[in-house]
């Protein structure tokens, strides 16, 4: 396995990978691998010739207060699951490599798909996901680039960017994996003390009562974003940061229940934001 | 002669070109070509294996008031052109293919480098020029890309965006063609009207003068801005939007005048707006 820190190093790889008629799959991670990472890491084996992971905590997509500097971090436990995992390249660059001083370019998606959920509570959230994401695709040029549904906004709107900038590359959806009590894969997870792990099992349950009532008729979002609410009030410890059910395609606002719609949370445990979906098709 | 309208099937034939083991030159245009484009593509040929021209009037750099709609436009005689010279394919999407509805993405370059001499007199154009050549660039997948030294801010912009964004090719700069009299050219020339073809003349003569000075060992580019605002003076028709004098790598201020010095000027004369430049080193 391959471990590069520099860019054109990367990029060299890259070329010369596809030169020999390869085809390159990309795992974008900010590393502290779980689980969920090595599901995207299976799914790239068994779709592309070679697989790249990239490990990188791009600063540019914290805000000022958010956990940028506890970010959990360990690259030599990450690079032995992925060199088990049989992973041809790391991308483990530092942040001085990727934004030398006196840089000043970005890529932004604007418009409601980055308004809404994540982007109302972490304003330039999207804008670093973007922007690094695009400095990924050119090191790694891969074919198909996988990310996990668990963060369904970033998904939806790395792909509108793939598609509106032409991006010559797949981007590949994979499920969210859980933990057997239901709890979504998170690095985050290992924020969460004493009774806050077992208090997040709300996220779920409310979003698996919210499907089952679909399921039921129920097709009024009002009433299924109350009864969401009410569940995760149970849990002391929970604060809300949204509860949304938008259309599962592109975030827009829905009069009721129909097509493919995405329920979406987010909410701290403490200091801990922990954010979870479902997608319902009628 | 290829010649795309669709974004997908000319990447599909850049992928396949690339595959084939062949470099891909790419120069960008408007179209309504002169000789100045024309020593762009004599510029790929001499560097890559196939040649594409892109031809695209593209409205997103044309601020409100400003000439898209009469920007001259001329697709069969640029083909022949084209075709003559050797070029193996044309890109030439609508804008509606470029830009269907709902579009929201943008790539930008900020800082002082897109703040000065055309960003500030055309607000929004240079993100304009970034986003549409990040999707010429990822349409025809180029190892090269041809721009003219004419437009030299364009230039030092998108070779600091395909630096920080990491764009795997190479920004080619080619020297600006002139008429014989010295007029730089420019598809905008056709606007010219009457004396002011001939009062356009005291651009180049102005930056000559310039050039001279700063040999004979003039420093100070306050006397070097006032001898060629005078020497544009003498133009009736002139109307200075601009002169500057900067860093010729980065369009930083300059003390005095030192290392490798852009003289750039911008100046309307009736309803056309005309810009020039010469890179002086010291």
């Amino acid at each position: 396995m391959e471990v590069f820190n520099n860019i054109n190093k990367m990029q060299e790889w890259s070329l010369q990978t596809r030169k020999q008629g390869n085809s390159i799959g990309l795992v974008p991670t900010m590393g502290y691998l779980h689980d969920g990472h090595l599901s995207l890491v299976e799914e790239a084996k068994k779709k592309c010739d070679k697989v790249v992971v990239s490990i990188f905590v791009n600063p540019l997509q914290f805000g000022q207060g958010e956990d940028f500097e506890e970010y959990p971090r360990d690259l030599s436990r990450d690079s032995s699951l992925l060199e088990a995992a049989g992973v041809d390249a790391i991308f483990a660059p530092s942040a001085r490599e990727m934004y030398p001083t006196g840089f000043s370019s970005s890529v932004e998606v604007s418009g409601e798909i980055t308004e809404k959920m994540c982007g109302a509570s972490r304003p330039g959230h999207f804008k670093g996901v973007t922007t690094v994401c695009t400095k990924l695709f050119h090191a790694c040029l891969p074919d198909m680039a996988f990310f996990g549904q668990k963060d369904a906004q970033q998904l939806l709107i790395i792909k509108k960017m793939v598609r509106e900038l032409n991006f010559p590359l797949k981007i590949v959806p994979v499920p969210i994996v859980r933990e057997e009590d239901g709890l979504a894969l998170s690095s985050r997870n290992v924020y969460l003390e004493g009774v806050q792990r077992q208090e997040a099992l709300v996220l779920i349950k409310a979003l698996k009562q919210a499907e089952e009532q679909i399921r039921g008729g129920e097709r009024d979002i009002t009433r299924l974003i109350g009864a969401i609410k009410a569940t995760i009030a149970t849990s002391p410890q929970a604060k809300i940061d949204y509860v949304e059910i938008l259309n599962g395609d592109n975030l827009s606002g829905l009069e009721r229940i129909e097509g493919r719609v995405l329920i979406a949370l987010a909410v701290k445990f403490g200091k801990t934001r922990l954010i979870d979906n479902l997608l319902v098709e009628v």
